[in-house]
């Protein structure tokens, strides 16, 4: 269903009227389009395009995560917010009152785990340094859709999706002077309660902000016009990125063992209801792993395992932790755990693998090592910059993908976000429309 | 542990004494061998070459595939294997007494479903074609280690591995008289229940006919030297063939509507308990599905789902028959099932999709198809060519992942099997050890 009627709605918009102004600022700089903010709020001519169907720039490129605290002090906002995202934990009804409660509870706990591992999650310092070296890269590799804007928008942490709206306005999108934004999610392997769920806040921010609910209508004129990178798990840039990380971990064995190191790639689970649901993200997954061991040339044996299971019902295993533990014991010790679903460093990888994994279930054993994640790797910087380009230049406002509800899905707002961006393929670019 | 563990049986089979004499008659034909079989046997000197460390041929190319009854008076003896194979089934120390049992109630509803498809199964048919076909092939590609001769080898159906085993004796292989064979899993992803059961079926014969069962030694002088081709999820070749005939089926469409077809490829399911041991099986479905939407170009949505669950227990999902209703009640009814994880048509193709799935579930919507399977495909035999041809030139005598037991195995045959087609490197091509 989805699919089909996405596509009506799709040409049907490809005949309403969007707004045409001049384009005679467009080649404002980033820092000028900040520095001019007050002024640029007066005025109705603004440096950002207001043909949303040109690829003149200015372009906000927005790295869409799930975020983590920064301090211990935002541990009980991040798991209050994190526990009443019915995408991610369906609790039905009592979701309002359940989530802030487990949350209440379990903050002490996580606060510890955040103490272990520096006081909060590196993830915002990565994000915001990812985010703003593809776009220099950007700016040099698609000089029409310059300057490429920065932003970050977390589903559980600071800064917010409405936090990131509220900065596009103040930098000259929206609300009368169109432009143009690509929200790009940081899962390279599509989940709905991952991406699926910052796509469905995005849409939420979206209507409340200069949508239906904002002004009544669903397209007001000169609101911002958005696109999706919403998957990316076997781009070879990231997969080169991931490889280069095993190679380094690889080098510190001696040679004559080297190809005799087991890989685990260890990626987050998922609850079996989910799963059974039709959720794309096991396959996914698996498909950045074989991708990554066919450029490691399949010189070494490999599992992919799943961490951080909690509750009582069923998830998707093998469990990264049973693993290790079952090879340690089998004296299988040459092990390296590979964070193979995140492009940072965070509570998973710092707290989980590198103190619960490796010193607990491993007994600190040498040879158990944790291949660095992506962090700053410039291979990885530069593989964003390629999957954001490419997208630019496909002028598709999502995958097609992106648009075919998983089987099992009975959620209306995930029917409704996704004809929306899917809808915008009307904007982006109706000469590339599929 | 496994993996060490072999590596260090491997080298010290490398210094192990094996049989040399005269390669002389190695250029007689395929032919030749089989018609000469009866003087053949009665002569110590044969033209299956005596050293098994050179390249030189004739060599054995076995398909390995679970089979299925030729005839409905068959399903009996297939359902009893089937239910007693502790791999596929494990039914603990009650497997021998519980599988026929189970077998035998099962027996008429299973023959209803041959006599549906025609009567048996056509896989015996396609299994000879296929690898009749590649040998051909394969002596225009690979002269050196011509001619190739090709065998099939059922695990609940005729041919058995032991009717197998003894054609090749009678074809002047083993007994004394050394030659190479490659076992070649026709499951083109690895699955302990699938592959996992056909090469310790394999290994318990070879020990029984040639091995330490019936010589009192493991590597008794003069034995068939065996490799094997344990897994080839994403050969370009595979996915090509895969692909080219998703492209027919996508062709029957109107162009206007032909992106909008859902592609379903459909596997056949695991128990989670299998899933849950590390089974690599639905990692490697996921990645052919990932490589054939690449080679797709990604223009369609499309789902990865699950089929033949039986018994109570859970099984991977999403299961293809919810799956095919819900997209049909949605008003999705432009569907194509792809069969992603059998190479030749059997009773999940023709009865269980072509009757079940897409008569009852999708009652009969003409926009819901299926993609033929690769049966004769020439695409496809080529592709096993290259496959073959790859391997012969590698000298490897499994990959690196067949080495390694899962994470939850507690099986010695498991154990046992992999130690001695691993440590077969010390004979395939001690050249090429890793």
């Amino acid at each position: 269903m989805a699919r089909s009627s996405i596509a009506k709605k799709a040409i049907q918009q490809l005949t309403a009227p969007r707004p045409l102004t001049l384009p005679s600022q467009a080649s404002l700089t980033h820092r000028a389009c900040l520095t001019t903010t007050a002024s640029v709020q007066a005025t109705p001519v603004h440096p950002v395009t207001q043909d949303s169907t040109s690829k003149n720039g200015p372009t906000a490129m927005v790295f869409m995560n799930m975020g983590g605290p920064a301090t211990t002090d935002e541990v009980g906002n991040f798991l209050s917010r994190l526990f009443s995202d019915g995408d991610l934990i369906p609790l039905g009804r009592l979701q309002n009152f359940l989530g802030p409660l487990i949350s209440k509870r379990r903050t002490p706990k996580i606060q510890k785990q955040y103490a272990a591992i520096g006081g909060g999650s590196p993830i915002r310092k990565w994000s915001e340094y990812q985010c703003a070296e593809m776009c220099k890269l950007l700016d040099k590799m698609s000089p029409e859709t310059a300057p490429h804007m920065p932003y970050v928008a977390f589903r559980y942490a600071n800064p917010l999706t409405e936090d990131m709206y509220e900065q596009m306005f103040k930098d000259g999108f929206g609300q009368g002077r169109g432009g143009r934004a690509v929200a790009f999610t940081q899962y390279p392997q599509y989940s709905c309660s991952t991406t699926g769920s910052s796509i469905n806040e995005l849409w939420k921010w979206r209507n409340r902000l200069e949508g239906k609910r904002a002004s009544g209508e669903m397209h007001p004129e000169g609101s911002i016009t958005w696109s999706v990178i919403d998957r990316w798990p076997t781009h070879p840039g990231l997969v080169e990125a991931f490889a280069v990380n095993i190679e380094a971990k690889l080098a510190e064995y001696p040679e004559n063992i080297r190809d005799d190191v087991v890989i685990l790639f260890s990626a987050h689970s998922l609850p079996m209801s989910v799963v059974n649901r039709g959720d794309p993200y096991p396959a996914e997954v698996a498909a950045t792993v074989n991708a990554v061991m066919t450029r490691l040339g399949n010189k070494n044996a490999y599992r992919l395992c799943w961490q951080s299971q909690v509750g009582p019902s069923a998830w998707l295993g093998a469990q990264t932790s049973e693993t290790v533990k079952n090879y340690v014991k089998r004296g299988q010790t040459n092990l390296i755990l590979v964070p193979i679903a995140f492009t940072s460093d965070h509570i998973e990888t710092l707290y989980e693998i590198d103190l619960e994994v490796m010193e607990e279930d491993a007994h600190n054993n040498p040879g158990v090592k944790r291949a660095e994640s992506l962090n700053g790797s410039p291979i990885f910087i530069q593989a964003l910059a390629d999957v954001a380009k490419q997208h630019l230049d496909s002028g598709m406002s999502c995958s097609r993908q992106m648009g075919l509800r998983c089987q099992g899905c009975t959620s209306e707002r995930c029917l409704e976000s996704k004809k929306f961006f899917a809808g915008e393929q009307a904007y982006t670019n109706p000469a590339f429309v599929m």
